[in-house]
């Protein structure tokens, strides 16, 4: 058995490990950088969707690029690590053994599939999305001959899919499982703003049913169909499940490493488990949320970007504080030339953890004036505690500024900033390029959210 | 003479005034607000440019709305103010008085012209860039049969209308006096590009040149060309000078108003003057730079809007502490397809002032992967103290996206953030909207500033 030495062995080459890896080359530039994947060719993970319509067309055009790694000197074996020695440090592939100083685990996460649903898995037609380039090549070939596709789940995901499709003229229907879409982002009245715009686009929605059967009516191993809770059957050449992901820890949990909700890695600020040679990074870890400190399952590139840079500069002690304790929901989407974006609570979510909010809301033109070619509406909602009036959700509909728009909502959730402060915050405006100075959505959201504080109805 | 009694009056229908004007209603709705301005038809100053080319074409597409005002119960009179009594709490127009309670003055800016070219204003085809309609009607009209156009300043107002004018085919130069264009808000780096590309919609640039003399050739009190320093004389039908704009405070001087620098009106941190029922916003106040807190000659409508909100807010006592003390530098302008923007210190201005500085820089993409269409290369520079590493500038090329990431550099300068927590801060990224999680620009500069303090060349 072959035997490597690194200082620091990190298990994953998604955005997690990747971020992980540069940013300990970056603050240890002596110690060996070791990034053991298991694919040559990694995916971006947030584009997978658009290899499915007109936007990228192939799996060819989502590849990530991992020059900036071997280009630092940090190394990589393609495989997969079986088993770990904590103890002893070391991590053992099919034909060889590594040791380490401190361990990284960045496994990421896997398709989510309800037990009930699991053995339709074997049909052929029925796939869900995984990160993995081969399977996600095999969805597209099949699908590519097929007219009728069934996308279940209404989450960013199984949206983003539907909306690709739907491009190339196939008939596609979301089984969603609730009210509207992307649920878990947007309150009702801008979610269902988002689930028209998807209609437009020519993909169907049934909302208050869940597919409790997915059919094979010739018996030939080939999906026919899905069967709805209501007794609805839907034909389905294609059936997606895009039911969310679960954290990939079977390796950590073979390895004694403490789990905690959801199956989650259980890790500290600093990300780091109760080992401290050891961290864990990405959607493998355990999170909590920003604002509840609940378990979350949210699932985000950037997210674990950024934990892969709280690792990455921990690893041989704490260097700079970390600005944040939990997981901020924060998210963007583009349906047609309509964005939608979300940070934090929604205001549903927010009353269903019991918290005092007011909401502020304000619509305005993302050009001024109003004349300015292309200009479009802009929808800024705020919620607001009732009292101290700090901010911990955002939403915003627009045009492609939104999506940035939305990190500058983030960063006041993450810094505990009030209405007060947005009220008279500094911005630039610029005709061809944001709202009016005198109506800029954010802060109009904010003046009314302190309207509402102050005269309670 | 006719007498009107009002609790607030505001002098000036600019976006200062109005929205201290809505600010001061929302606070105090039982009181009664007038605004007096000098126009009925307000222009949306920052959209004055684009009236001059294709993107809007004609003044009639850059009216203001006034329709909240009005909604809310404000009361407007168009005119002017010729003298206040500030003991007596009368203001007088010509045929009528206006008793208040408290006073805004918002009377804004007017173009600064040079001494030396003072005189020249009086030749057909000589022209400022004013607030005012007719004025502005004037220089399109004139213009729209000329051919040589001849900009003096390469400041925002100055490239903008350069620009415009060039997509209607004109010859157009601008005479800058500074070796590239925008040289307030960028550094040279990213100054040349912005020039580069004004010079590829065919504007002619001269920076190393200086006009000392506006020619009329005939004597015919028409223009012919300008004469630069250097002697070389430019072919001119059209002479637009965009050399700044100076507080227009005569009023308030008459008044017994006391002036600082600039000669804008004194104000303290809440909008304030000496007399504290007296306030001044906008452009016609004094003010100092957020990070130097030298004086400032920064005249924006967005500063102009946040300094209403804070006055409209504290007429009777003061209700929200104010969020920051000076003036952000903060601007966007986009030429052709590509945007440019800066807030705070360049850092050549940061070295001037003799703060001890380190840069960030970094370029991605405004998109990922590359392969998504229209994607666009985008570039972050941070400029950020050596010692304890806060972010005192940025700026950003890009997009559209740029005129929102501007504003998120805004508030992290404005918060005092430093580099340290950026580098880990919650962001949402998707394909169709930003760069990568992996490779934010804005936080890749904060890593490469962390790098810079921690390694000292």
């Amino acid at each position: 058995m072959k035997k490597i030495k690194c200082d620091v062995l990190v298990i994953g080459g998604g955005p997690a490990g990747g971020v992980s890896a540069v940013t300990a080359k970056t603050n240890y530039p002596n110690k060996e950088i070791l990034v053991v994947r298991e694919f040559e060719i990694q995916l971006v993970p947030c584009a997978i969707p658009y290899i499915f319509g007109e936007t990228l067309g192939c799996s060819e055009k989502d590849v990530a690029s991992c020059g900036m790694a071997s280009d630092m000197g940090i190394s990589t074996l393609i495989g997969e690590v079986e088993d770990i020695d904590t103890k002893e440090k070391l991590a053992y592939m099919k034909d060889c053994q590594i040791s380490f100083d401190k361990l990284i685990f960045a496994t990421g996460s896997e398709p989510f599939v309800h037990s009930s649903l699991q053995h339709s898995l074997e049909l052929d037609g029925v796939f869900t999305v995984p990160k993995n380039k081969t399977l996600i090549d095999k969805l597209k070939d099949y699908s590519d001959s097929k007219e009728n596709i069934v996308v279940v789940g209404s989450g960013f995901i199984g949206i983003e899919i539907a909306v690709e499709f739907a491009t190339k003229n196939k008939n596609v229907t979301v089984i969603g499982g609730s009210k509207h879409i992307l649920k878990n982002a947007f309150d009702s009245d801008i979610g269902l703003q988002a689930e028209e715009l998807m209609l437009k686009y020519g993909v169907k929605y049934i909302g208050d049913d869940r597919v409790v059967e997915i059919i094979d009516q010739n018996n030939d191993n080939i999906v026919n169909a899905v069967k709805l809770k209501s007794g609805n059957i839907i034909d389905a050449d294609v059936v997606i499940l895009a039911t969310g992901y679960k954290p990939n820890t079977s390796l950590a949990q073979k390895a004694g490493i403490a789990l905690a909700h959801y199956r989650g890695i259980w890790v500290d600020e600093y990300m780091r488990t109760q080992n401290h040679d050891i961290f864990a990074v990405g959607d493998c870890s355990a999170r909590r949320d920003f604002i509840t400190k609940e378990s979350s399952k949210v699932m985000l590139a950037s997210t674990s970007s950024a934990e892969g840079r709280v690792a990455g500069s921990s690893l041989y002690g704490i260097k700079y504080l970390k600005g944040f304790s939990g997981t901020i929901a924060i998210f963007s989407t583009m349906i047609g030339k309509r964005a939608f974006s979300s940070a934090g609570l929604t205001q549903e979510q927010a009353q269903k953890a019991n918290i005092d909010v007011v909401v502020g809301y304000f619509q305005g033109l993302n050009r001024h004036p109003a004349t300015i070619p292309n200009a479009q509406k802009q929808l800024v909602k705020l919620v607001v505690m009732r009292h101290g009036g700090q901010i911990i959700g955002g939403q915003v509909v627009g045009g492609e500024e939104t999506g940035e728009m939305i990190n500058l909502i983030g960063l006041i959730i993450e810094s505990h900033f009030d209405v007060y402060r947005v009220m008279s915050m500094q911005i630039a405006t610029q005709p061809m390029l944001t709202s009016a100075p005198t109506s800029y959505p954010l802060i109009m959201a904010s003046v009314m959210a302190i309207d509402k504080i102050e005269k309670p109805q």
